[in-house]
């Protein structure tokens, strides 16, 4: 894919700038190169490359030593898009129409039934509990090593209903210019995403050079099971952790341990995530993608039922948070085909 | 400490060694000096060595791409000692005495009677239904800040009954050089225990170098609360994961996402996380340390109720996994004081 060879170079590119300025928790590399070529010189662009600065620079009164810079990342809406409906949601959708021959019963049942026929206005109002339904029976039933296959083959085949290309491909190339400036700064980037950890970890060392280890979301439970001698972890119908709104810091505290001091998101299920980082000592950096730009992407926000973006948004207004103004601080959107 | 100081400097020695020679994913570093320096010349010592030199040579059939090497220890009876109580379980103890005044009712109430009375008839037993009560009650109730704080104030106190050093000292030299001869040829170190992950994480970046994302273990479940419009992490009474056992592999999925290359563990607890990671593709290492000392730490395996190791030996013994012979394999057994 385009975006992970471009990617692979820029981390190669990270690798040797590194070696040669031996920036152990010194100064920021690319001080004479553009970190983040793909963002126009705006607030936003300055703010972030004025935080890294000031965290990396030693004796300076805003360090942050190299272990402690975490940053994480929401991914729906902040990495790659969301619009029309959160890509998860449609392989869940995908893969629903799939095993509709094995399940008979799923013709008379909502939502199951209005997946199958299409019937965008009982989809719409099917609710976060059909929703759920619909999540739950696409997800389980499987081992993980089967679900990790059937994850890659519809990302490898599925393409955008608008953009016509893999969602994969639909990140944002902004952002992975951001995740490769903080890691050539020393920080350890997370994603830390109401998605599903599972589905993101197929794609998310490849597409944003973040190692499985290093994701958090929202999983289902799992069980130890023999299979003939063998171990397998099978993927049971019910959900174990949604790490959502409020589920963020609890999935932060639980997995990485450790408070952000930079925190990305887009949307009002980012918000316990960004007061959260912002709660803690020292200097902080809480950001927003603001989709507002109708012809290269979407633009919504306060109304939208996908990536709803308003009590946040409020927030980081009144707190003086970065707003990236997708339209007019971003030069491109996406990696070249 | 002691250990911590010794860690550190091996740290720095590792980072010296390690950018002299280059080693990015090549030979192992420490090939003209001893990299175990604790450990016997055994059959124990030569399997680890020579399961390191196989998967990082590269070019070789069982070479493991540094992404990829994986390793999960263990903690109580495979990083620190265990005998006569799992040290959180003496912390556990510890709180329940200290919280009866606000607690009169526990006067009355097994297994909180016992603990106050010093009733060991009466704690022996409680079974698992009456740890998990003394567990939960010490670990719930204050914000996770404040549980770090309690955790590091007894680690800082607390003395082992027999060898009359805080808990932090009691850990193994040998494993200590083993993590950090693992770390210096590119593995990334894990700890996957079923003892409780916050606890770990106040002691396992300074004791075992192992930072806070890379501890693994049971947990409580918690809750994001504003408190004066500052967010707090409230610990519930309720243990919301298990990871021992069939729990470890499915801890290892959740938190980690990849199938460790190499596993170290020491009792019953651990033996699915070594099938799990015997059941990968290519070369694996799995080992158990046997606690065969009981004149420099302890003697126990089968009919031990804490750490009992039965079931597993009997594997390792028959799929040929490691087994330390602690006696014999170790020169010492912890870090001088």
């Amino acid at each position: 894919m385009a975006n992970a060879l471009d990617l692979s170079r820029r981390a190669l590119f990270a690798i040797l700038v590194g070696a040669a300025i031996c920036s152990w928790g010194g100064a920021p590399v690319w001080a004479e190169t553009d970190p983040l070529p793909s963002w126009n010189d705006s607030p936003s662009k300055q703010s972030i490359v004025d935080f890294v600065v000031a965290v990396t620079t030693e004796g300076g009164p805003d360090y942050v030593k190299p272990k402690d810079r975490i940053a994480t990342f929401d991914n729906d809406g902040a990495l790659w898009l969301e619009k029309p409906l959160y890509p998860q949601f449609v392989f869940a959708l995908d893969r629903i129409k799939e095993l509709a021959p094995q399940h008979p019963e799923w013709k008379t049942t909502q939502p199951f039934k209005a997946v199958l026929e299409g019937d965008r206005k009982a989809l719409a109002g099917m609710g976060e509990k059909g929703a759920a339904q619909i999540i739950v029976a696409a997800h389980s039933g499987m081992t993980t090593t089967a679900f990790n296959k059937l994850v890659a083959d519809w990302l490898a085949t599925a393409k955008h209903p608008r953009f016509k290309r893999p969602y994969s491909d639909l990140v944002y190339q902004p952002m992975l210019e951001l995740l490769a400036y903080l890691r050539a700064n020393n920080f350890k980037t997370f994603i830390v995403s109401g998605g599903g950890q599972e589905f993101l970890r197929v794609f998310a060392d490849e597409t944003y050079g973040v190692p499985s280890e290093q994701v958090v979301g929202s999983s289902g439970a799992t069980e130890y099971q023999m299979w003939d001698a063998s171990p397998v972890l099978m993927k049971l119908p019910k959900i174990s952790f949604v790490d959502d709104g409020p589920g963020k810091p609890v999935g932060i505290n639980r997995f990485i341990g450790k408070r952000p001091v930079f925190a990305f998101g887009n949307s009002d299920g980012d918000k316990e995530m960004l007061e959260w980082t912002a709660a803690g000592e020292g200097l902080r950096f809480m950001g927003l993608v603001h989709h507002t730009d109708a012809e290269r992407e979407y633009a919504y926000d306060r109304n939208s039922s996908v990536g709803r973006l308003d009590k946040a948004l409020d927030q980081a207004l009144a707190k003086g948070w970065t707003v990236v103004d997708m339209k007019n601080d971003w030069k491109t959107i996406f990696p070249p085909e």
